[in-house]
Formats: structure tokens, sequence, C-alpha cells
């Protein structure tokens, strides 16, 4: 049986840290294919990413081989692994993919089987990080296709820990191996789908490679107002879609209006606009910041354990975005008045997006069309043309919304009464939920709003001592601190306090580079700069907070606690660097 | 020399508490005219305020006498009183208004008079909540006419507190009897200012009536989500103006394109539209909450003196607003498409207000001109004819805004390059300066923004205790409480977290009315009901908290201390609640 769980996850021995092996990595998404035609059932359910992996089943024009530093490894320890936590596995009954395969959510019930284990995951797929749309792919069924697909669940331990609970049985020898086999023909038959990610610069913080998720380091973070492309921070969450030269040259953006069609008077329902055309629209630029919803949320497992990349202040950055306003593209699709079209009947509408790589989300329509709103559809990043980390050919900018709506690889846009669907957009993936719940089945997630503006955030990217070699507790030290900050909405940084006393006193920042923003359009980051006497403790270090509050004087709250989520999103509690000098 | 300073304030005797006689009230603005012919180079000064007192000269259409409960009394307490702080009166030295006159700034020096004592302000007039332009009136003269209209100096002792430290003299006897004979001749042949104001409903808790700010009882606060109009909140600077049916009949809204006129092609600089002009555009309705920028200031009195009117949670309401949109206004006016000429050059722009008591506002003009920003010019609310107290006949509703940008009276709009002037605007009365800042001297008051957009705020305003008759402490005990929140810019409230045990845990509310407004144009407020456990504390209270949070997921801050600000401003910190059942 260990020979079985060892082909899934090196289980820890003698109390050693719990890691997980990558399954190999010559494999391809159209994997999925062969995989799903042996396995009744889930034909329908692999449809959608299927569609999106069309386009990575070309070889490559411009991949090299990626080198990067291997991923951070997990900070999180554990008395028990795997093996002591289901110590009786021998005494599980053993159960066949058939038995599975009965159990696929049309009886109530929902199992998976992965490295020869058996787990009823029922009571879990509400809470799953990715959507329960999308682990529901594998009801019934093996997760292993999934899992070479959607590798995030190899870079921390916690997917292993959560099943820990679920396990219900052995899976059957020969229907193990039959996977094995298959997933081995898979791997031989098949090209890694993560062959042709773009090289990436050694200086970013890996939290993993497959998908890509970096950070960019502190030092790094305010070094210069415009984040050089090579080092924005990356947030991907599936392979980088690769073009090849006949697909760029036919790449059209679709434009959806079949909703509206008939009551605006559209010959088509759809009008497909080819880059060339889209860019001899008038070009605008638009500095602007984007945040992954997550930044750090590494500072809130403090709080209490959440899911998903534990990033630290650095999934934020600033480009030059530049491309064509979202409303003239509309209009050059025949809708004559956007606004008119949004207020239509009160009646909320949406613009939703799609990508090449399967992503979907929306942003609703006030936004996308209002005259000040500034979303364009970009082309350039920094002057150049987008790489192909941050959207190449085309990336929706939503300045102030949170990064998740800045849709890269833009495929499609539709004029919708309903929201996106999937995970990214209607599922637990960038929903904040209240502090009090920690199953996502307790509540309504349709209630919960997603992502959009971004709260108030700022962050410490240096703490300097000033002139004092060694630091007595009790004595008070001259600090010099500098950092970033940044809120939604385009609501103007006004300030940004700076305690070297846990907040007992404020001393107001100096504000640099961003304060001098358009009045309610700041898209982009402010840099302050602060001297602040701080306070040496008993045990010889200074801690240093910041918290910025902006144009609607919201500030940052104090704890992480009270705004601690499951997901573990939006984390702007006061900035805290601990120091020795 | 006491009875001298007894003529302006009641003095403390025995350790009583300070409080002030209030001049007679049967004064008229009007009054400042002599008086300033008297006092040379103060006329240009008075201008502005005569302008805005021309209205009040007129009696009375629909005035009937007031009938209030008294003002709430200060809870100040002091050790010492003014006489104990100013023993050695006598033996400062005598000034003449001549010398007091010299110092009217122009070599450096601020003196004024009051009461027969002399004041040096100099490094008080930044500090005034007023303004330090409206302060600057009285410069080298005497405060009594100025005090006599803006008797919010006599609502708290804050005033006269404050000037117990600027004392340098005595003002000679026969100057002192000739201000005191020229205020007796004002009140004698001028009508009190204050003597035509509507009447108010008794339910209102009266903070001060001269002019009248009083705040909305908590019980009533969420007994319904529209607020009847007498009782919703009043928070006037002055006199209520009145107007005769003439002045109604020939009332005209000034609309002054004077900076832009040339570059638009408009043949006149100024238009002007009758209210019978206004109405036959199209109407719309529009529900908002007002609050005042000071509101919960009292709160925050905790963790420092500010300045102001000590509100508790009561300075909000809400309405139903009817009346035509500004940009239809705009169009009417001449302008033939508003939002490019907000765009213009790229120069921001603003919509500066003016009211018939002499009130001064503006707003960001892409604000004014948004098509999803509701910015109307109302005449109606609740659908009835605006009340007096809140702006008969024409008003500016500026949804999601503090309620100072939302002018009553409005007399005349123009689009300037600059922001509106005066104290309200660019003065620190509605600034909010940083917490370590406590002499508005130290920091530039351009710098500092004021207040538009208003973050997240929530009020409770029933604590129940479910069935238990004794509170045992240390015992958890079933609480029901309900409430209110609301946040500026139209974020709509997404939840609203209520706790029993100081934070320790939460539980989201239910939340009801104004949950289902428009996305991100939620000007009204969300009431909410909850059922939450709280523990009793060793003195058999218990203590519910409640923290809003907003669709761009802004918190209110834990504790007051941290937003501190000399003004008062903003209070948003968690509203609490301590009760014995």
């Amino acid at each position: 049986m260990l020979s079985r769980l060892a082909r899934s996850c090196a289980l820890p021995r003698n109390g050693k840290r719990l890691t997980h092996k990558r399954l190999a990595t010559s494999r391809n998404l159209a994997a999925f294919s062969s995989f799903a035609n042996s396995n009744e059932g889930n034909q329908n359910k692999l449809s959608a990413i299927l569609a999106a992996s069309a386009i990575l089943a070309g070889t490559s024009i411009c991949a090299s081989e990626a080198k990067h530093p291997d991923p951070t490894p997990t900070n999180v320890t554990q008395e028990e692994g795997f093996e002591d936590n289901v110590r009786d596995l021998d005494k599980l009954p053993t159960y066949t993919s058939e038995q599975v395969s009965e159990n696929n959510g049309e009886n109530g019930k929902i199992w998976m089987s992965y490295g020869g284990i058996v787990y009823d995951v029922t009571n879990f797929v509400y809470n799953h990080p990715g959507g329960s749309e999308r682990i529901m792919l594998a009801a019934g069924g093996a997760v292993e296709p999934y899992w070479h697909l959607y590798r995030q669940h190899f870079a921390t331990d916690l997917p292993m820990r959560l099943m820990e609970d679920m396990v219900v049985g052995k899976l059957a020898e020969k229907d193990q191996d039959a996977i094995d086999e298959q997933m081995a023909k898979i791997e031989e038959e098949n090209e890694d789908p993560y062959a042709h990610e773009p090289k990436r610069s050694e200086l970013l913080i890996v939290h993993g490679d497959q998908p890509m998720n970096a950070e960019v380091p502190a030092e790094l973070l305010t070094s210069s107002y415009i984040t050089p492309a090579d080092v924005f921070y990356i947030r991907h969450h599936h392979p980088v879609p690769l073009m090849m030269k006949k697909d760029i040259d036919s790449y059209e953006l679709e434009i959806d209006l079949s909703e509206f069609s008939s009551e605006l008077g559209l010959k088509e329902s759809t009008v497909k606009i080819s880059i060339a055309d889209l860019k001899k629209l008038p070009k605008t630029e638009v500095v602007a910041t984007l945040q992954c919803s997550g930044n750090r949320r590494g500072d809130m497992n403090s709080a209490g354990r959440t899911s998903g990349t534990s990033w630290s202040q650095g999934a934020i950055s600033t480009a030059k975005w530049g491309g064509v306003r979202l409303t003239d593209v509309l209009k050059a699709a025949g809708i004559e008045d956007p606004i008119s079209l949004t207020e239509k009947d009160s009646i909320q509408k949406h613009l939703r997006m799609e990508s090449l790589d399967g992503m979907k989300a929306s942003i609703n329509m006030e936004k996308a069309t209002n005259p000040y709103g500034d979303v364009i559809i970009a082309y350039e990043m920094n002057g150049e043309p987008l790489p192909r980390d941050h959207g190449f050919p085309l990336r929706v900018i939503v300045p102030g919304f949170a990064a998740v709506r800045n849709m890269k690889w833009l495929k499609k846009i539709e004029i919708s009464k309903n929201e996106a669907e999937g995970a990214w957009q209607q599922g637990l993936n960038y929903k904040t939920l209240p502090p009090s719940v920690t199953d996502a089945k307790k509540v309504d997630l349709a209630k919960m709003p997603s992502m959009t503006e971004v709260a108030v955030f700022s962050g410490i990217t240096s703490v300097d001592i000033v002139g004092i070699p060694k630091l007595k507790p009790g004595k008070t030290v001259l600090v010099k601190a500098k950092g970033w900050a940044w809120s939604g909405g385009g609501r103007n940084i006004v300030r940004v306090d700076v305690s070297g006393n846990a907040g007992e006193s404020w001393t107001a920042a100096n504000l640099g580079e961003g304060s001098d923003q358009k009045f309610n359009r700041a898209w982009a980051w402010t840099f302050w700069e602060c001297e602040v006497p701080a306070i040496v403790k008993k045990d010889g270090t200074v801690e240093v907070v910041s918290k910025a509050v902006d144009l609607a004087f919201n500030s940052q709250p104090e704890s992480v606690a009270h705004g601690w989520n499951v997901r573990g999103l939006g984390n702007n509690s006061w900035y805290r660097v601990i120091t020795r000098g």
C-alpha cells in the first residue's frame, strides 16, 4: 500500500516535512481527451478544458527552456504526516473504479481516487478553492489527469492535508495500475503543457511554476515606479497560451452581442475585430497598478490557515498599458451609445471576458463604459508589445479593480445580463467570506460579491536604522522606512501613517511618485518615505508599521484577524516589519 | 474686571461648570453693516457675509416661533475655570481699541477683543475650525458681532477654553462700553437673524440651535428606511434663509460659465434658470443617505479632544430626493457635452456651488457629470417640496459624498478650474488631518483633500438580551442587535460583522432594506439585524460591536485612536454599545 501512496505523494518518514512528487512534466492537455474517452460520462465535463487547450497544441515559436529557482518550499510544518494520520489504511475496504464511478454526485455522494486511495469529497466540493464546478470534473473518477494540468495542487501540502480526513478506502490495484498506465501513455505520447513557458527573470520569487506564480522581492518593489515587465509579478492559473505566427496573423477578438443584437438593431450578433483593425482606433495609455487578490495572504495565515499561494507583499506591480478604450471598441462593434445600453431597463449588465487559457471573468458595465473609468484593451506594456506572461496579444486593463478582472490573452468579450460563469467569478476562488465561515457550504456564494474594486493597501519595502550600531532595549532610535500604498477605485492615497511604537503615535510619511495622479483616477500606487522614531523592544528588535488612508478616508485595519477569510483574500491589515537593523 | 468678563461668559464659581451666556437673541445680520462702518478696514472683509445676509432682511412668510429642548449641555468637565486660569487679569496691561486694531495681521500679529479682554490669536488662526479666513474677519477688532451670528461659539465651552491661553490684556473700559453700546443698538434696531427658524420636531436631539444642529435619536434612526423629513438630522452653519413669496416667484438658479464661455462658444457667460423652467427638465428620483462629516465625533473625543458638535451616531438620515439631473441642467445652459468639457486639456475642473446662506463648496466635475454618478438638483424630499431646513427651494444631491457637498438653498453653480473658496472647502473645517497633527499651522492644508466620498460606517440602534432576567458575569447570553451601515461612493454594504466578545469571534448579520441597491450605486444605507452570543463582563454588562464591509472590502478600523484628527471628522471605528439589558 505504501508504494502505491508513494506514487502520488512522497510520504513523510521519521517526522520529515511532507513534500509532493511532481508528476512527470512531459504531458499535454490533449491527454485529457484520451483519458476522458475511457472514462464514461466525463466527456461533456471536459469540453470546456479541451476547448481552452486547443491553442496549446501547436509547436513553439518563441519558447525557450524555462530556468527558474525551485519553488519556495512551504513553511508549514506538521507533527504528523499522511502516513501517521491514515495508519489503518490496510484495514480499509477496497473499491473498484466502477464502484468509485457510482459516486459521481448523482446519488448525493462524490468520490474520487488518487494514487490508489479513494476519497469521499462530498463535503469538500463547496470549499474547493478553484470552485466546486472544477473539482466536479473528476467526480466518480481519478484525479491524476486534472492535477497533471492544475499543478498548483503540488505547490503546498494543503491538498494532501485536507484529503487525509476524506479517505474512505483503497482503489483496487488493477484499477490503479490502469490509471498509471494511462498516465504513462499520456506522458509518452503528448507534450508537456508547460513545455513552452516563457523565460522568466531569476529575480522573481517563485511560489509555484506550473502554473507560474511569482512575486516581486521587496527590495525591487519600490526600486522603480513603473515595474519593468520582466520583474512584474506573475499569477497564472494555467500554462501560458502559445501562439504560432499564423495564429497571431489570424487572431480576432470576438465581440458577442447576441443578447442585445435585436434590440440594438444589429445585423450580426457577433463581431470580430483583427488586431490590425483594433490598432486603428485611437491609442490611449493608462498607468495602472495590478494586485493579486491574495497579496499578503502569507500574513493572513498567522490568524488561521487559508488556501492558496502564500504571497508576501510582492503580488503587486505597476505598468504603463497602451491600447484602445473599451468604449471605442464597443462603438466600433456597432453599439452607438454604450452608456444608454448599460442603463436600459435598469437591468444590471456585465462585460464578460474570456481568455485563450479558458479563464472567464466579468466586470459591471458601468465600470466598462464609464467615461472616467479608463478601461482599455491593451496591446502594449511599458511601450513594448505585451509579453506572453502578461497577456499577449491582448489583455483588458480595468484600472482600480482586482487583477483577476484584467483578463490576459483576451479572446472574447460579451455583454450579458449575467456575470461570467466559472470559478473565478462566481465560485469560491475570488470570494471573501465572513471571518466566521470556514465551510463555504454554509453560505450562499451567490450572495457574496466577487472581488471588484480593491481596498486600501500599503507595504514597507525597506527599513534602515539611522546611525546606531547596537540597539538597546527601551531606547528610541530613528528609522528610515519606505514603501508603497495603493487603493482601488482610483481613490488617491492621501496619507500614509507610519509608527515605530505599534501605533501609539504616528508620523505622516512624505508621499512621492504617484501622489500627483488625477483626482479619483489614481489607478497606480503611490510611493512614500518616512523618518520615524522607533522603540527598541526587549528582544532588541524594532517594529515599523504602516497604514495608508485613501481619498474616501478608508484606512487599513489594525489586525489581520478580524478580516480573516478562508480563501485568504484582501489582507490589507497594517503592514508590519520587524528588524534588528 | 470680573463684571466685564461676565458680560461675555458666565464664569465658573466655586468649581462649577463653565457655561456661556448667550448674547441677546433679537439681533440681525444687518447689524454687521453698521458695526463694520465704525470699524475701519473691516468693510471689505464683511462684504461676503453681508451679501448672504440680504435675503434674511425680509419678513417671515412661514416662520413660526421655534420651540426645542435646550441644547445638550457639554459633557466636558474641568478642574479649573476661566477665572482660575486667568488669575492675574488685574495685573495685565490695558489696551485701547486702536491699539488692538494695529494688530490686524499686517504686522504679523493678530489680536481680537471679546468681553473686555484682549486676545492674541496669531497662532490660533490656522486652527480655527471654521477656517482662518473667517476668524480673520475680526482681526484687529471685536469678536462680539461675529459671534452674534456664529452662535456655535456658545454651544460648548471649547472656544473659551482655547482662549484662556491667548489672553494678553484688558480692553480699555470706555472702548468696551462703546462695543456694548453698539451691540445694544444692533439688538434694538434689528431683528434677530434666528427669529424665523422653521418649527422642528421635538424628537430631535439638539446640540445647538443657533445655528440648528440636531441629530436623530438611535431608536428612531432605523425605525423607517426613508427618514421622515421632520426628523431628518439638521446641520446648519447659519440661520435658515427666509424667502418671501416674491423671492420665490423671481428665484433663478445662476449658472456661471464665464471661465469656459469663449471656448465653448457661448453667447452668455451666465445663464439663469427659473424654478419653473428647471422643473420642465426630466424628473428623476434618487434615494440617498446624507451624513455629517462629524458624525460620531462624540466618540472620537475619548481619544483626545476635538472641535465641533459632539454628535453621537444620529447625524445621518436617508431621503428620496426628486429633481433634475445636473447634467441635464448643464446641457440646458448650453454645454453640449459636459463630459468632453470635463476631460478637456486634462485639467481638473470643479463644479462650484453657492447657497443663499453664503456657504460655498465644490465637487469634482467627474462626479458632477458621471452618467452613473446620479448627481441631481433636487426640489423635492420624500415626495414633497424641500422643507426650509433641507434646502428649499433647491439643493444639490451628490450621492455617496459627504453631506457638506450636498449644497442646500442653492443659488449658483459655476464650472471652474479651482475648488470653491472658503472654510468649508479649502479650510480646516472639513479636512481630516493626520493623527499626529494638533496644530494645523504645521501642515499645508492645500495638500490635504477635503471630504468627498465617505468611508464605510455602521451603527447599532438597539440591543436586546434574549430571555435572561439577570446577567451573570462570565456567562454567554444571546443578544439581538440591529442597526445601519453605509459607505460612500455608492459602494454597497456586503457584510456587517457583529461581535459580543470584543471581536474574538464574529457573526455575519442579516442584511435587510438597502441590500438590494444597484451595484456600486448604493447611495443609501443598508439596515441589518443579528442574533449574536455575547459574554457578560465582570461589571455585569455586555458589549456589542459592529463593523461593516463594503464592496471594495474596506472595513471599519477597530480603534478610534489611530484615525483621530483634530477636527473630529470621519470617525468610522467599530461601533460599540455597552448595555445591562
